[in-house]
């Protein structure tokens, strides 16, 4: 299923060229005013549930209604390989994504875990993994390609790939809008994915390396520095490659364009997106570029351990919902946080009014 | 019901005064070496769940287990009223306690909907609300008097009223504990009392008043200019009031009384206990002063954003699990911590390790 490598513009992401990049709603500023007005008078003090009043009102904007819900949460969780592996940029062998891979299947990872007690979907996509998984009726088999290529040499990809993973990420999220879901989390596995990520995220935000590359799932000093060296000469190698699709193309991981695709069609469908921690923030960084306005449309669920995240998050203006020091990806900091954002729906659905339930309010 | 105003040290507060007050049992450390090989071989980079690994290793500690898990949660929202509100320490009129009772009652207020939303059962305890409430099979009335008396010019309450308050509260948390219920929160309404708290924290601190002192719900710069000269003379004329439960009979209302007491009791039964925001911390303060180790069972659920708060989690050395400028009281933060607790259990029950799955370890 390798791509032919040659560049093609006319090939585009989704089934109709003209869908792509989808048309991404501005918010009403209209409502706005009038979702305001219903979170003051509600039986607390004006400002007193903090973020989650900012959440309600997004959420709210997003779905177009005074009275939001949470239907038929998803995570969906990306897995790819990537040839950047063979630098030796992390830890963990790459066989490693494979059997997270049946090990998310079999129900023994965290965010299996995490998906039970936030009680969302959990959907399990090969993007491009390496090595063989198992068989199995809850995986998503979409591989691009037996893992990317190592852009410490050569683009990761083509772009023919690259638009054909956005497409699939795409695809997956219009399926799960179909079926009523409007609040979605994305996830990632792939071994030596920090790296992938840490060159989108120097080149889109014109940051240094050095900023952007941390421990990933946990290197030493030397490690850090070898890391570092590897992506840096790799951003030299590459340093045409400017334009949103070029970057992704050629330093990113199937998974990750996958999940781009993935945040334009959540968008586009007017979806509540749950941003999960740095990968996942790096595929964002990609999608806001190619459709402006995605980043609306989405909620930042917490701030990674993983050096660069808090950079990215300061470039959305976002403030985290959740501060936990975690840095494992699969989507966990997205279904964690899923429950804050029923907690703001609910909050404005449900709550009464100082006039509704006969209570006094300030100064009165 | 209002005492007869004579401490008599023989009134203790449990019904045989030698559970008073109740023994809490250390963590054992022995268990806590085991909990971390498990935590630490999950399949998850060690350290990658942050600080939902030490709620996992807490919970465990507390339920004695390698496989916690969240059984019959409840949050108990105390209301009393404030002798102190007619000095206008607080924007809201007294009379906001009892109709916001009736908004609990009715299911129209924020704790109500964040109960739903983590699943947990809400009680609502009369502690000793001033104004007349609505009859309902829902609400527990255990009016220790209808409002404490204004410690601006004699203490809050009795020492029997005190020990009245904390039996109550032991109580109710004894018979959650008989059902089943193994992780519970406590909330709280009153008005004025985060006048209250403040002063609790600033005499068991000893911290100036200034720095307890925050906006409560809502004071501008006089209010607040107001409120700490008000509570700064309160303080200076009950010196004498050191031992715990003499500063909690001055300052204390009768809802942070049964908290105490609720406090203490959910430790002795081996209880989760969710921390709410100032109010709750400044209760906990009192309980951890009359029985030390109560702090061992606590889950700081969030970092209010009251002034005084952050300085009480220094104090226990917290790192509160939510960051969400709540500043609501109600047990509302606890409530929305509630499904952190819950994976934190699942994560360390359900998740493969390296060796089960078939995963290989770094470095492998």
């Amino acid at each position: 299923m390798r791509g032919t490598g040659r560049a093609n513009e006319a090939n585009l992401p989704m089934t109709n060229p003209t869908d792509f990049p989808p048309a991404i709603a501005p918010l009403d500023d209209a409502l706005r005013k009038r979702l305001q007005h219903v979170i003051d008078h509600k039986t607390k003090p004006p400002g007193s549930l903090g973020q989650l009043e900012a959440i309600a009102l997004q959420i709210g904007l997003i779905q177009r209604t005074e009275r939001p819900h949470v239907q038929r949460p998803v995570t969906i969780v990306f897995a790819g390989d990537h040839g950047i592996a063979a630098e030796g940029v992390s830890p963990y062998p790459q066989a490693v994504t494979a059997q997270m891979v049946a090990n998310f299947l079999a129900g023994g990872a965290a965010i299996n875990a995490f998906s039970g007690v936030a009680q969302c979907v959990l959907e399990i996509v090969d993007a491009g993994v390496a090595s063989p998984l198992p068989v199995s009726d809850r995986l998503v088999s979409l591989p691009v390609a037996r893992g990317t290529r190592n852009f410490a040499a050569e683009p990761a990809m083509t772009r023919d790939e690259a638009t054909t993973a956005l497409a699939a990420g795409a695809a997956r999220v219009r399926l799960h809008a179909s079926l009523g879901t409007n609040v979605i989390g994305f996830g990632e596995m792939g071994i030596a994915n920090t790296s992938s990520a840490a060159c989108l995220m120097s080149r889109l935000l014109d940051v240094p390396i050095d900023a952007c590359v941390g421990r990933g799932t946990g290197l030493d000093d030397q490690g850090l520095a070898h890391k570092r060296a590897v992506l840096g000469r790799a951003l030299v190698r590459h340093s045409h490659a400017i334009a949103p699709l070029d970057v992704l193309a050629t330093f990113g991981g199937f998974e990750i364009a996958m999940m781009t695709g993935a945040y334009l069609a959540a968008a586009s469908e007017r979806m509540t997106i749950l941003v999960d921690g740095f990968i996942a923030t790096a595929a964002l960084l990609v999608a806001e570029r190619i459709a402006p306005g995605v980043r609306d449309y989405c909620v930042f669920s917490h701030a990674s351990h993983e050096a660069g995240h808090r950079r990215m998050l300061e470039h959305f203006g976002a403030k985290p919902l959740l501060a936990l020091d975690l840095r494992l990806g699969e989507g966990t900091g997205a279904a964690l946080a899923l429950p804050l954002v029923r907690a703001a729906a609910a909050f404005l659905t449900e709550m009464a009014s100082f006039e509704s339930a006969g209570v006094d309010n300030r100064d009165a």
